[in-house]
């Protein structure tokens, strides 16, 4: 399914409460998710470890749309290739 | 475009550097990531915000990646609604 229809999706069930809880707080909830993908990383539970990525990327999503981002839009950034170095697969030097 | 040609194309650019990094250190890029975005958010600067945006949802896919996961499989959690109250919107009472 095409992202900026997973961000419809998201905004669907979430942007109401999204938009009232607000930026800062919405922003905190991404960042509670993402400490539970790591904890999931780090107990090594593979249901609990795709479910948690979902949620970050799902969080991710509305804070996006709380910006006012469209996540496809913003993705054209690697459509050619690494942004930095212009290639693919990346041939940067600076980010072991 | 598709969720999942986002994850191939994130990956060609960078599974050989992602992998040889390994799972940890690339899970410290994206936090790094996560960082630059809140600073982008923090100082106002709407292209800063995109680019920024799109780094932390190209490392969240990297780290997928390395860990196996195929983020549209994993966001099936939100084909049905809320994963919670199951409901479009969501309804949920704890999660002001």
């Amino acid at each position: 399914m095409d992202l900026n229809l997973y961000q419809k999706l998201i905004k669907k069930i979430y942007f109401k409460k999204d938009s009232k809880r607000g930026l800062d707080k919405t922003f905190n909830w991404l960042i509670e998710e993402v400490g539970e993908f790591s904890r999931a990383i780090r107990k090594g539970d593979r249901e609990k470890i795709k479910k948690e990525f979902a949620d970050c990327l799902a969080w991710l999503l509305s804070v996006g749309s709380i910006l006012g981002i469209d996540a496809e839009e913003a993705m054209k950034k690697y459509d050619k290739g690494c942004p930095k170095c212009g290639k693919t697969p990346c041939v940067c030097k600076d980010d072991g």
